[in-house]
């Protein structure tokens, strides 16, 4: 065991502690997290701007029977740490390993599962009011960031909870920053508090006040004007029916845990404003926390990553160097993305076109109205999102683009196996919840080519679009940049003729199903489009086919191959034939490769399930 | 034509007119909703709240070249009648007739379609920034309730627009009201504006805040306890980048007018607070905005409604007696609404178990989640929630309840085809959306004493259940109300035995398959469990028929019968089998009886789909 962890108390013995051993306590913390981050990459540079949070919220509370409610889980690997997870550490984020983010069942002291952003407040204060329920004196915080207060969840939670009056504490670490650098109205509003303009303005704005002395009405107006600024710095939260107390230096332990002291003592909703700083304590992270956010692993020394070789761009880049290419030529074309610069591939975006590029936080629902309402004015947008982040839009897919048949561009990212993140980002429902809302195309390409194309076809229709494509490299195919060339739409394209059995492929399984082809002598069709269906094709096939197996990388209740089968039985075929995709159920954090050959889902698996069929089948029946 | 219409000008001619005529344009308007509305039904107290807003929009803004977003559509009335959709009156929301929303291809005037709460701002956003991108001199306008403003997605939408300095004026319009009465703190926040707290306690503060005289740090704190209160009227918003106005009388022209004239002269986000009376010129409607929101036919002088003749009890009233025999008996029992307490039957509840009773607003992400909180500590959650609605929580569903597998009920209603509310409100997706997602057990009842009894089973299960039934009456069985009837997780019923075609019906079909069955002497199933799936029973009928139809009341792509054709490839079958349905299209208003007649649904349907398959498939084959 690192020697480290060997000093680290659980919570109970911080407790014990005096404020210089804990003290201590955060400066190994710290240690620990750089050692072994730097050799498995995960979420550095917020977990290190929480170190003494942590610290500060165990040594205060009586973790676990006090519940803290960390949001998303970028910034929990300290609480980790402190809750007897530190051996865990050299798995992190890997198949059977520690999760980057927070489980329930991982420990007694992640009171709520997270992944996703912005549900702290929400869940905390179901728990609060439980405690009021059952009159159990028990305390319950959040902890949320700036970042993830744009989201409308945290404000509809902050609403309710003013009303409730429960006892609910809401820490926000204010790192002025979520992934991509903060946006937003609230997000200045905190930065205007720490800039003390407040303060400042507050006592010139007194002054100014009362100077004025005209009749009553006018006075009202006029003092509106003057007393703008003049309110206390956590007017909006009072408002909302939060006490707010702060900002207070986040890293402070002689600062954090006498409030926090006082704090618990205070009933009902509290607010609590922390400055933290994200990748405090490690230079190159502080310098840039945007790149250290995520990390792959890293020199401790001088910050250095582990550059991958060369290889196949990554979808991401692809998408990142079409939106670029099209814009050039398409003056209506605008880019949005729900915080998302970096991980969709909007960098270069923004800075050629920064007038055209749309990061509206982390606010997925208004991502995709607002698209909408661009629509409808002869923009085009191209929404840039993750395939488990537009879960968060589905009635404004659904209510705002698709019954009104707009034409907004999804371009879906981490669709299928995202590898490291785990259950919560698995891009594996979209394919089901899309393909039942009316009005929708939607395409998955094979590789990084059809991707270029699949973004023109999409983008040249007049109605709603979404292209889904994975993480990571493409499969390496050159590409050439033309930006005319779409592809037929509701067409797929024929990769093999073979017999007996035809392997129909939604998207990036399209090797893996003509390897199975080629060892199976079948037929193997990419089928781009999940909606429309090639009907005519599939038609066809069944005339010299006795058997399909569909392959894709997206739940298969209700997904791709689902709708082949239904596309079968609507032409009155009775098809025999076997859906593979990702089972029913979350499907964990691992390697994606590892996970595709576990749920058969690589040319094996594949030639295994059209062996299986084959084999039942014969002797080759008279039809299929 | 009625008279009343021959005096209603365009707006164009509503712009040349003098203030006085536009008065007694406002007056007509009132009148021939009245006359209207007293007729057909719909939703009358919101559009009796905007009579003169309406007037005052289309006096001052050059629509429908100025774009009019209004939101959700309750209160829009008005506007149509003013933008020549009068004549059409008589069949508001009926089947090829006037929608009861807003709907881009109704009418240019209709800038945005609307149905779901809370999307205007969002969509106006767009539009503002659109006009921007292209530079065009548009005004572009917002108009939004004071309940929609709970909703995240508003919040998102202010935001953002907070930052991107668009042209954008946003109505608020305030009524304290919602469909429910309304909640949450910034409704309380409105409340106080109005109460003048504002005002007098900021001449109070003022003098107040000066007395003090101590050192700066000291100042600042306790200048922030003087100061409390010391504020604009609309310094949330200002906060949120809005130059706030208001309040002002939205009943009063002369205000009403020369204020949105100024306020067109002036740029970037600006938010004028309207106080408006909701019923306002019909006393009954006033006494009792909520009954009078959305009305059956009633008597124009004392407000009377049409009372329906006894017949079965609604599924909503239904569920609205269960939850409270439940609560008597099950103390763990709290029940969650988002905004919709008449409409999900939850008026009794409240009345015996406040304490217990939770309306969060229109916030249907936050009502999902602080379920999920409330879970966690062994509370019984039952989110009661319209299938088309949980749209809005499909990631709240999915990440915060299905992957932690915690006990929550859904109630879901109006699952199915809702009548006059028309495609924005058809509970045709719940199915396919819920069914792709891990742990959820999804039940749909084929009469209400079904209902009760999923709903004890659902209560009764360890992980999160959804029990999904329709709009309107019940099939009229006779109800016991015993609370510890559940049936057996995944087992479907029985209803017929018959020979070659089996007829699986989920939820409310029931009866017409039945009677289906019979004609066609084919055996019948009430499949109950969308999922898990009765495999077992499908392997049974498997082998001695030789065909199937499913029957559902949700959209057939990815549904509860395509979830059939899943189970009954993956045994290995090769099944003959018609999926009924609702088709890939959005389905507009009208009865939902004729709906399903027309779309095949009903008994006569459901044996010519039948015949049909039996006729190809005869002779009979050896095996299906």
């Amino acid at each position: 065991m690192n020697p480290l962890l060997e000093q680290i108390p659980d919570p109970q013995g911080l407790r014990r502690m005096s404020r210089s051993e804990q003290k201590a306590v955060a400066r190994w913390v710290r240690q620990f997290l750089l050692e072994t981050v730097s050799q498995t990459g995960g979420h550095l540079a917020s977990c290190l701007g929480t170190v003494e949070l942590s610290v500060a919220l165990h040594a205060v509370f009586a973790t676990p029977e006090d519940r803290l409610v960390w949001d998303v889980g970028h910034q929990a690997y300290p609480h980790k740490i402190l809750t007897g997870r530190g051996p865990l550490f050299p798995r992190l984020r890997m198949k059977d390993g520690l999760s980057g983010f927070l489980k329930r069942d991982e420990s007694p002291f992640d009171a709520f599962g997270a992944g996703h952003s912005s549900t702290s407040i929400s869940a905390a204060l179901g728990m609060a009011v439980a405690a009021k329920l059952t009159q159990r004196q028990r305390q319950v915080v959040a902890i949320i960031g700036d970042g993830a207060m744009t989201a409308g969840l945290a404000y509809e939670a902050l609403n309710n909870a003013g009303v409730l009056d429960a006892d609910l504490l809401v820490v926000l670490n204010d790192n002025e920053m979520s992934i991509s650098p903060n946006v937003g109205a609230v997000s200045q509003y905190l930065t205007r508090i720490l800039s003390g303009r407040f303060y400042n303005s507050m006592r010139e704005g007194a002054g100014q006040a009362l100077s004025l002395v005209p009749p009553l009405r006018e006075l009202a107006r006029k003092a509106e004007e003057g007393v703008k600024g003049l309110v206390s710095p956590g007017v909006l939260f009072e408002e909302m029916g939060f006490h707010y107390y702060g900002p207070i230096d986040g890293h402070d332990l002689d600062v954090l845990i006498p409030t926090l002291e006082n704090l618990k003592k205070i009933k009902g909703p509290r607010l609590l404003h922390v400055i933290t700083r994200k990748g405090k304590g490690f230079a190159p992270a502080e310098a840039d926390p945007c790149t250290y956010h995520g990390v792959t692993p890293f020199d401790r020394q001088d910050g250095r990553m582990v550059k991958k070789s060369g290889g196949a761009p990554s979808y991401t880049q692809v998408f990142g160097d079409w939106i670029c290419d099209k814009a050039a030529a398409e003056s209506t074309l605008v880019a949005i993305t729900p915080a998302m610069r970096e991980g969709s591939g909007l960098v270069r975006f923004q800075q050629l076109y920064p007038e055209r590029y749309f990061d509206v936080g982390i606010a997925e629902q208004h991502a995709v109205t607002f698209a909408a309402g661009l629509a409808c004015e002869g923009q085009r947008p191209v929404v840039a999102i993750y395939s488990t982040f537009l879960q968060r839009a589905y009635d404004q897919l659904l209510h705002d683009v698709a019954i009104q048949n707009l034409p907004v561009l999804f371009a879906i990212d981490r669709a299928g196996l995202v590898g490291a993140d785990g259950a919560t980002h698995q891009g594996a429902f979209d394919m089901a919840y899309a393909r039942c809302i009316p009005n929708l195309t939607i395409m998955a390409p094979k590789d990084e080519q059809e991707l270029r194309d699949m973004l023109n076809t999409g983008f040249a229709l007049p109605g709603p679009a979404l292209v889904r494509y994975p993480r990571g490299a493409g499969v390496g195919v050159p590409l050439d940049r033309d930006l005319g060339r779409t592809i037929p739409v509701g067409k797929a394209e024929l990769l093999r003729r073979g017999r007996r059995l035809a392997i129909l492929s939604f998207g990036t399984r399209a090797a893996a199903a003509l390897q199975a082809g080629e060892t199976l002598d079948a037929t193997v069709v990419n089928m781009r489009f999940v909606k429309p269906l090639d009907t005519e094709l599939l038609s066809t096939l069944a005339q010299d086919h006795e058997a399909f197996v569909t392959v894709e990388e997206g739940c298969t209740l209700g997904g791709a191959g689902a709708g082949v089968a239904e596309a079968l039985l609507d032409l009155g075929l009775r098809p025999s034939m076997r859906i593979l995709g990702l089972p029913d159920r979350f499907i964990e954090q691992g390697d994606a490769e590892a996970w595709l050959a576990e749920l058969g889902l690589d040319a094996a698996g594949i030639v295994g399930a059209g062996r299986e069929l084959l084999e039942r089948l014969a002797p080759p029946a008279p039809e299929a």
